[in-house]
C-alpha cells in the first residue's frame, strides 16, 4: 500500500515533491505544539490541480490528509495524528496579483504574513492581521485559525479581510468563493464557513485578501499601573473615546521576567503595564495621544510615556515584544508549555480573569505570567512546569480546566486566535453544546469519509 | 387541520397573539416586493420559548413557517410562498441590555434600527449598519440579509457587528452562539453561518450586537463630475488616502429625477455627483475634508461643496436622500419595479457597470436611474416599466439577466445587501456553482423537512 501511495503521489507532483524517508517524515511529525505523529508521506503540491488530484486519490483510498503551512500553530492543528499524507503548502507561496484599484491581493496559501506586508508596504498598503508569529506564519494558516493579533482592536481579525477563497474539498472538487467586492447577500456564505475550520472542511489553495492604505503616522504610549483594575478601566475609558490600533497588557510576572531577560530595560515593577499603538493622519495621532495620556493619568497611571519617533517607538515596544521570550525567566528550571494560553473574556472582565488566573497559578504552584491583547480581552499566558514530572502534568491539566471554566463563566471563551486543533478538541462539546451535532453534520456533508485533518476539533 | 393549527398556536401564545381571519392574513401575504401569498395563520410570539414551541409543532406536522420582521425586504423573503404559519417577530422588540463596559447591546429581533440608535445616541454610542429603510427595518431582518447601507465603506456590514445570536431551529432546539468577545477561534463558526440566510436555517430570537462610540464630528462633501470615469477614479484615489464613512453616487438620470422632484434643489445636471460623509475627531474630519476636496479637484470636479454644520449637512444630503423617492419622476406614467436593483462590482469597475447598465436600459427602452454606494461598488437602480403591459415584464426579465451577467463578468455579484429571497432564487446555481450542492446539504442538516421559509434561496 505505502509504495502504491508514494508512486501515485509522484505521478501527480513529481518525485522531487514527495518525501518519504524517515528523517523527512519525522520532521513533519510536529508543529509548535507538544503533539507529534509521523505521517506516511509528505507531499509538496504547486498548483490547485495538484491538491485536487491528491485529494481525489486520498478520498478514493480513505487516506488521512493533514494540510500544513508553516506549522507555527500551538494546538497540534498541523500534526498528522492519524498518519497518512501531509500536504505541505509552503511551495505555493506566490503573490498572484496586487490590485490597488480594488484594494486587494490574491495570494497562494504558503505566502508568509510579513513577506506579504513587506511587498505591500512598498506600495503604501498593508494587510492588518498580525499574529506574533508574523515572520513565519502563512496566510493559509491564518485563515484556518481566524488569526487575530495585536491590531484586531481597530482592524478586526483575519475573517474580516478574506474576500475570496479557492478551496479543494475532500472529494477533490474545487470551490471558488467570494470576489473583489466588500458586500454580498447571496444566502448561506460558504466563504465565511471555511474560515477558522483548521483544514477540516477543505484545503485553501488561493485567497483574495482585503488590504488598506498605510497610515501616515503611528505612535506608542506606555502606561504603568499599580492596580490591574485601574489598568482595565483605562482600556474601557479609552475605547469609549477613540479606537487605538492596539492595546496590550503585561502583568507583574511578565514584567519581572522581561526585566530579568533584558537588564537595561528596567521596566517599573508594577501590577500592570499598558501599551497603546495609535495610527492615522498626523492630526489624528496627536489627538489620540492626548486622549490616551489624559485617560491614563485620570486612572492613576504612574508615569505615562509616548512617542511618534520611529526609533523611540521600537524602544518603548521592546518590553512587550520581549514577553514571549522572557517567560522562561519566570523560573529557569522549568519549561514553557502551551496550555490555557489563549483565553478571551469581555474586556470588563479582564481584571477578574487576571486575578483568578493568578490565584489558580498559586493554588497549583505553577508559575504563570500573563500578557496579551487587552483591547479585545484576549489574555495569553506563559505557563511553566517541570516537564519530566508526571505530577506536574496532572496539575497542569487541572489548572487548565479551572482557567477555562473561569473564562467561560465570565462570558468568554477558551481560544481567541490560536484555535482548537488537538489541544482543545475535548472541549468542543462544552463550547458548542447542541450546536456540535450540527457542526458534525456539516463536516460529514463535506468530508463523509473523515479524511481531512482527522483527530482535530473533536472530529 | 386548519382549526387544529389555530387551536394549537393559541395554546402556545394565547388567542390575542394569533390572527387567522382573511383580512389579517391578506395583510401578511406581502412584503416590499411584488410577491404575495396568503398564509394560513399569523402568530406573534413574545419569547424564545414561544418560537421554540411553535417550531416543534410546525416540524411535527410539516407546516411551512415564514419568519417576518418589518417586511421591508425587496426580494420576497418574508412572503409565505407555501402558506402555513407567518411568525411575526415585531412584538419581540425589547432592548434587553446595554453594556457600555463591553461595547455591546443585547436585543430582540423586532427592535427597529433607528429606534436602537436613538437610544444608543443618548449614551454616546451607535450601531453603524444603516440600510435606507432604517426607520422601519428590524435587527432580525438586517442580520438575515447581512444588511449593508451607506456606512459599510468605513464600518463594514451587519455581519461584522453580530457578536452573539439565539436561534431557534426547525426542530425547536435553541442554539446560543457567540458572546461578548470580539475574537474567537473555536472551529466552525455557527454564528457566522446564520448571518444572511434569510430565515432558512433558523429563527433569530435574540442578538448581541457590537456598538461603537459616536464620532465627535461629521461632515459632508458634495462633488459633481462631467465624467463617470473621473468620478470613480476619485473614489479610488480618496480610498487610497483615507476611509470616509460613506461615498455615494448618483448618475445623470437620478440627478434629473431629483431636480424634478425637489424644484429648489437645482443640482447641476452632470454625469455623476459624489457624496462623501466623513467622521471622527474634529482634527481628523478637517484633514479628511482637505484630502477629499483636493482629490476631487484633481479629478476635475466642477464645484466641490462641503460643510460640518449640522443644518447645512442636511441640505447637502437632501439630493441623495431624495433619490429613492424621485425615481418615479424619470417617467410619471411608469411604475418602479425592484429588479436588478442591488448589483455590486469591484470599485474600479463601477464606470463599466454604469455605462453597460445605461446601454442595456436604452436597448430595451426601459428608463433606469442609477445611484448607490460607490465606496463599495454597490449600485442601486430605479427601473420603471408599464406594469400593465406583459411585454414590458418580458423586456424587464431580459434587462435583468443582462445586468446580472454584466455584474458577474466584471467580477461582481447580483446582490450586495438586499438578498436573494424569491426574486433571485433561480440564480442560486449560477452564483454558487458546485457550492450549491453543499449549501443544500447544510440546509437539510438543519431543516430536514424543509419547513423554514420554503421557496426562498432556491431551497
Amino acid at each position: 500500500m505505502e509504495e502504491d501511495l508514494i508512486k501515485s503521489l509522484c505521478g501527480i507532483v513529481g518525485e522531487e515533491n514527495v518525501k518519504s524517508d524517515i528523517v523527512d517524515r519525522y520532521c513533519y511529525s510536529m508543529d509548535a505544539s507538544l503533539y507529534s505523529s509521523i505521517p506516511d508521506v509528505v507531499v509538496f503540491p504547486q498548483t490547485t490541480d495538484h491538491v485536487s488530484e491528491i485529494m481525489k486519490f486520498a478520498n478514493t483510498n480513505g487516506i488521512p490528509v493533514t494540510p500544513r503551512g508553516a506549522a507555527t500553530g500551538l494546538c497540534g492543528g498541523a500534526v498528522p495524528l492519524k498518519g497518512g499524507i501531509v500536504i505541505d503548502l509552503s511551495k505555493m507561496n506566490k503573490i498572484l496579483e496586487i490590485d490597488l484599484d480594488n484594494f486587494c491581493v490574491r495570494v497562494e496559501p504558503g505566502v508568509i504574513q510579513n513577506e506579504l506586508n513587506q511587498v505591500l508596504n512598498k506600495r503604501g498598503f498593508f494587510f492588518p492581521p498580525t499574529p506574533g508569529s508574523k515572520k513565519m506564519c502563512t496566510i493559509g494558516g491564518m485563515i484556518s485559525t481566524n488569526a487575530g493579533g495585536m491590531t484586531a482592536v481597530k482592524y478586526g481579525v483575519t475573517r474580516n479581510f478574506v474576500l475570496g477563497l479557492k478551496v479543494v474539498l475532500a472529494s477533490g472538487e474545487v470551490l471558488e468563493l467570494g470576489g473583489k467586492t466588500l458586500k454580498r447577500s447571496l444566502g448561506l456564505d460558504l466563504l465565511q464557513l471555511f474560515v477558522g475550520t483548521e483544514g477540516t472542511l477543505g484545503i485553501i489553495t488561493e485567497a483574495l485578501l482585503r488590504i488598506i492604505p498605510l497610515p501616515e503616522e503611528t505612535a506608542v504610549i506606555v502606561a504603568p499601573f499599580k492596580d490591574v483594575y485601574e489598568a482595565t478601566k483605562t482600556v474601557n475609558s479609552v475605547l469609549s473615546r477613540t479606537v487605538p490600533a492596539a492595546i496590550e497588557i503585561m502583568d507583574r510576572g511578565i514584567i519581572k521576567a522581561v526585566n530579568a531577560y533584558i537588564k537595561e530595560l528596567k521596566l517599573p515593577e508594577v501590577e500592570a503595564i499598558l501599551y497603546f499603538e495609535v495610527d492615522g493622519t498626523r492630526e489624528e495621532v496627536q489627538r489620540q495621544i492626548e486622549i490616551i495620556v489624559e485617560t491614563c493619568k485620570k486612572h492613576k497611571s504612574l508615569n505615562v510615556q509616548w512617542t511618534a519617533d520611529p526609533e523611540k517607538k521600537l524602544m518603548l515596544w521592546q518590553g512587550r515584544e520581549a514577553a514571549g521570550g522572557a517567560i522562561m525567566n519566570l523560573d529557569r528550571r522549568l519549561v514553557r508549555v502551551y496550555e490555557a494560553e489563549d483565553v478571551c473574556v469581555p474586556i470588563s472582565k479582564i481584571p477578574d480573569m487576571v486575578k483568578r488566573f493568578q490565584e489558580i497559578s498559586k493554588k497549583y504552584g505553577i508559575p504563570v505570567g500573563l500578557y496579551g491583547h487587552a483591547g479585545d480581552g484576549n489574555i495569553h499566558s506563559g505557563v511553566l512546569i517541570d516537564v519530566r514530572n508526571p505530577e506536574e502534568w496532572r496539575k497542569l491539566k487541572n489548572l487548565t480546566r479551572e482557567v477555562y471554566e473561569t473564562a467561560m463563566s465570565l462570558g468568554g471563551n477558551i481560544s481567541a486566535e490560536h484555535g482548537i486543533g488537538a489541544l482543545r478538541a475535548e472541549w468542543m462539546r462544552r463550547i458548542h453544546g447542541e450546536g456540535l451535532k450540527y457542526i458534525k453534520k456539516i463536516k460529514e456533508a463535506f468530508d463523509p469519509k473523515g479524511i481531512l485533518n482527522p483527530g482535530k476539533l473533536g472530529m
